[in-house]
């Protein structure tokens, strides 16, 4: 079953969930359970906060995990970007995979939303990349009650919405009195559906605790109203104040059509669909495919070049993941790439690539995949988890912005790694190699909260050999769960001779010195090891030394203990690490490091290596001295002695 | 010399930078060097690009370390948050201390944007929050040429802006040939510089590369426009296209009044300044004593609670901060204090305090010190920021959500870090003891991002009492040029026995065991040091338990080794440590640890705790089994032999 001709009835049903007012989650969850969602049971509901754990899903926030939600919310705004991605998806699929009598995709997103998730700044990019794609697969809902936890809006919030999200292209309706106009809003509805060319913006005021002693109260909205105050509403709305959890028959009664309705759109569904694999068979069996999560039915992996094959002259790795993305995307069209306005320099365009936009802004159609997400970084990934939300697997979004600018779409990356949704992100100009533009483009410190992060893959390729594995690795079955983002260089970097793709994903290996016991190793990451390697040359005239690639640490910690220490053997000898990134985390790796101890500077990149202290002879000459410091103490450094050998270099 | 009478004169030439548009920061270089900015020099701008290191200070991205730059900009739409928290500390100021016939605070901060801030979600709260407010210190000046590095913006943004800042409580003014009506541009600032009760916002097009072969096009964005094109546009604007930074002399003329204005300006403030000493003594010398950085001129320190006058029973640490709250922040008025939507439960509201807010909406006035962000944590640190620049130590915000929600303002704590800015950040309900609101709100991973970031002291309590010792070690002398972000329990936690406030500052310190030579040390923080003692209680029947709070990691890293190795003595014995989060840059200070490798569950707090093995007779049992299998080894763990002594816990 595929949910693709059914979604709309069930999204109108579960929609998109926004945070706290409890009332609005519990709700939902009635809505699955009167729908005929078999998980729904009305004990389930009763749990509502009981451990996960123990076989509840009636979770404090909705879970992608469980029975008709289509994607966890509860960071607030962050839903209407993701609503966004699914509009987008079901917009492009149909542009896509449509023929004349065959509407094998069509359907609305239904978003609902509170006062928070309009405040927040991410909800505003993407109602305006919302506006301005002309997206009329989406209906967004304001739940206006103009209460937060710390109550009545009015103390921080007087836009004037309507219009607001009007200037941005939207179809407004306002319903100014949705807690009894009932039938305002469901002409607002049927409206909402009729629009063409533009999202509809549904701005209904209602009362937060309705009929409560709390009504209009931030009391409201997070606590629970107490049992005389439910009885107490129970009472005024005609209900039995002394019976719980009691739905009246003709609820259910009115909900019963649900589920023949959706079974009998799913019939029609696969009646169009017959028709669709007769006609159309090429089409279809793509369909089929991507419904079933893969992106190729051919090997990829044979369109790669082979390493003989790379440039000889050194390139920046944020090109060298350019011949990756021009070897696959224009084939395979479950990737749709885009970019907070650097395009040209993160290197996702690609060759015949037409972009996503309005037909009529004569800039390109709904059947493009090549998305300008304007300067929006936070939005853009949010719109990726719709993309990767709306229907699994179909869609692997690839977007890019400068390495430093992932920090400000991390929440959206981490709700990715929660929902185990997969894009690749591609991180480019990723240290102070960025140079002229200084300290706030320079990352320093961010590679610790992406590799902190669970179930994200973050990966740092040396050379052009490397950024073919990590997008191997990314694109692997084993990775569909997973997201990844890729740090990259902004300058050249040499093809390496002792690089090799099919290591990467074991996350570190032997990269120089293979056939020595050595008494010094040096483990590098991305542009780094290039320098790692030129240092090691310095050394070798006095030490046995070893150069190691660690692509991701993550990847080698899942290795086996005999596994890290044959390329790691810190149980053995002495392992410094190079890395122009902050010493974090590296103390599970090595002795010491040569590491970044302040933020950047504004100047040309090799004189901010220099000053740094990053230069190979430099790095040689300091590695030598605390190599022999514990060669004369024959022992090697414990837990808790690490040295950082540039601490001091260029502090502010 | 103080910069609040004149800042206006110097705000107007200065501003705040957008990125990129290379000729926008020269321009502003050159502004400064006009304007009588000794340091400055022609030869100076002529450098842009070179090493700050070596001298330059016209850096790729203006920074504040530089004369005439009032804060650092860079990251998009960020500069618009600033220039509202500037914006907020002139009428704040204006509020306190103006007299009748002494306006001693009175001037406008001029801001210009491009169209990449204004995409940018930090910028739309900004906008938001300053509309609400109804600052009409603030003006902010549109240089709207639609064209970002990607080319021409009409593919990403087709917001009308105009309508769409008016809709959001801002006075709009429109100017459309902003590349020949000099007149019109003139007249609309005259006319913000009258507008009252709102914000402006002046919508000026322009042409970017005007007079080029590229005007119009990406290309001039970024890109410097050549030789050929530089003499081309400056025969068509009738300069001699042979001559190189040839400043005519009529433009020095031009700004020859620039000086003398701001000298007379100052001379006048002088003279108010002089008037209102004699007037309003107190009101003056608390001003001067704001000015020279200082918040307070008594020992504020007496006015926090003794150890043994804390509560005694078990309580929040979120709740112990509001005691610290409570007794510093209604006497001292360099504090504001807000949150975003979580007022009571992070516990920043203050006894008499005032809100921050236009006077007509009835909800408090201009000198109140209660700000409400409403829920735009990103923003929120982001005014904070421009806060502590406006006229550095005058002002120390308080800001506060849940700690998972400093992953959405984490770009602009990052920007405080940069500039050397302070800020106190309250992040509460810190790990997966905030419970049901699930994963999505528990912090596993975010500690990594912050105790990376240089320059931001970030603080785990224990218990009240080392609340205190975070908060006196964030409001010290040492900490002027540092934000810090607390992050606190939603749940209870015991005041320990041995937690000393004094300590806290050493990152580090004994707080059970004190008189025993080691065989293990458990090392904790926060909510987990409590359940540390607990496990060396259960431990202790067969070894020698030593229990190690570390409130700060970069505090400890920044001791002696020889103190480091009395506290933690990783070459002497075993040490693990527990924590709540990832195990990530645990691997310095310890052998192993107890601590989460997945994303949380909702449940109630204590089934979680149980549920990832947090348990002390649980922990007990796993760290009793590690010490047993390095006793048989009779050795310690090296490096890279970490243990993760819950790894499998609850894996999803």
């Amino acid at each position: 079953m595929s949910p693709i001709a059914v979604q709309d009835g069930k999204a109108s049903v579960n929609g998109l969930q926004k945070k706290s007012h409890v009332t609005d989650k519990v709700a939902s969850y009635l809505f699955l359970h009167f729908s005929g969602y078999q998980a729904w049971t009305l004990d389930q509901i009763k749990q509502y906060h009981a451990p996960v754990m123990s076989g509840s899903i009636a979770a404090g926030h909705p879970e992608i995990e469980y029975p008709g939600i289509e994607v966890t919310t509860g960071p607030l705004g962050q839903g209407i970007a993701n609503a966004v991605g699914m509009a987008i998806a079901s917009k492009q699929l149909a542009a896509t995979y449509n023929r004349e009598g065959c509407k094998v995709v069509d359907n609305k997103i239904w978003c609902f939303t509170g006062d928070g998730c309009l405040q927040e700044g991410v909800g505003q990019e993407a109602i305006s990349i919302a506006g301005h794609l002309g997206l009329d697969s989406l209906i967004l809902i304001y739940d206006n009650n103009s209460v937060t936890v710390d109550g009545n809006i009015d103390a921080c919030f007087t836009d004037d919405t309507s219009a607001k999200v009007r200037a941005q292209g939207w179809h407004v309706i306002d319903v100014y009195d949705g807690s009894n106009d009932l039938a305002g809003i469901l002409a607002a509805l049927d409206e909402a559906k009729l629009v063409t060319g533009k999202p509809t913006f549904l701005n209904i005021r209602t009362v937060i605790g309705h009929s409560s002693t709390k009504q209009n109260t931030g009391s409201a909205h997070g606590a629970a109203l107490g049992d005389d105050d439910v009885a107490h509403v129970k009472r005024t709305l005609g209900f039995n104040p002394d019976e719980k959890f009691a739905i009246p028959p003709k609820v259910y009664e009115y909900f019963a059509e649900c589920k023949p309705k959706g079974a009998k759109a799913e019939e029609e569904w696969s009646a169009t669909m017959q028709v669709y694999s007769e006609r159309y068979p090429s089409e279809y069996r793509e369909l089929q495919m991507r419904l079933s999560g893969r992106f190729a039915d051919d090997d990829w992996q044979v369109r790669l070049p082979k390493k003989e094959d790379l440039p000889a002259a050194p390139q920046p790795t944020r090109k060298s993941s350019g011949i990756v993305v021009q070897a696959l995307l224009p084939t395979y069209n479950s990737f749709v790439a885009g970019s907070a306005d650097l395009l040209e320099s993160t290197f996702v365009s690609f060759k015949g690539q037409v972009e996503f936009q309005k037909p009529e802004s004569g800039l390109g159609d709904y059947s493009g995949r090549q998305i300008r997400f304007g300067i929006r970084e936070f939005s853009m990934v949010g719109l990726s988890v719709g993309l990767a939300a709306y229907q699994k697997g179909m869609f692997i979004p690839v977007v890019s912005t400068f390495f430093m600018f992932w920090l400000y779409a991390a929440p959206a990356a981490r709700m990715a790694a929660l929902q185990g949704l997969r894009f690749i992100g591609i991180g480019t100009h990723d240290s102070i190699g960025i140079g002229e533009d200084g300290p706030t483009h320079q990352p320093i410190e961010l590679n610790s909260y992406y590799a902190a992060l669970p179930n994200l893959s973050l990966c740092r390729p040396a050379d052009a050999e490397e950024v073919i594995g990590v997008w191997q690795l990314a694109l692997s079955d084993e990775s569909a769960d997973t997201p990844s983002l890729f740090a990259l260089s902004r300058q050249a970097v040499p093809l390496l001779e002792g690089s090799d793709r099919s290591k990467v994903a074991k996350g570190a290996y032997i990269v120089y010195g293979h056939d020595i016991e050595p008494e010094l190793t040096i483990v590098a990451t991305g542009s780094e090891v290039s320098r790692a390697i030129e240092t090691a040359k310095v050394l070798s005239s006095t030490q046995r030394v070893r150069v190691v690639s660690m692509p991701s640490q993550k990847h080698f910690d899942a290795q086996s203990l005999e596994y890290r220490q044959s390329v790691l053997p810190t149980t053995k000898s002495l392992v410094v690490a190079i890395e122009a990134w902050s010493s974090y985390g590296w103390t599970r790796y090595a002795h010491a490091s040569c590491s970044m101890h302040t933020f950047g500077y504004s100047a040309p990149q090799e004189q901010l290596y220099e000053k740094f202290g990053f230069k190979p002879e430099h790095m040689a000459g300091k590695i030598d001295a605390w190599v022999h410091k514990w060669q004369a103490e024959s022992r090697l450094p414990s837990v808790g002695e690490f040295d950082e050998l540039l601490l001091g270099y260029a502090q502010h």
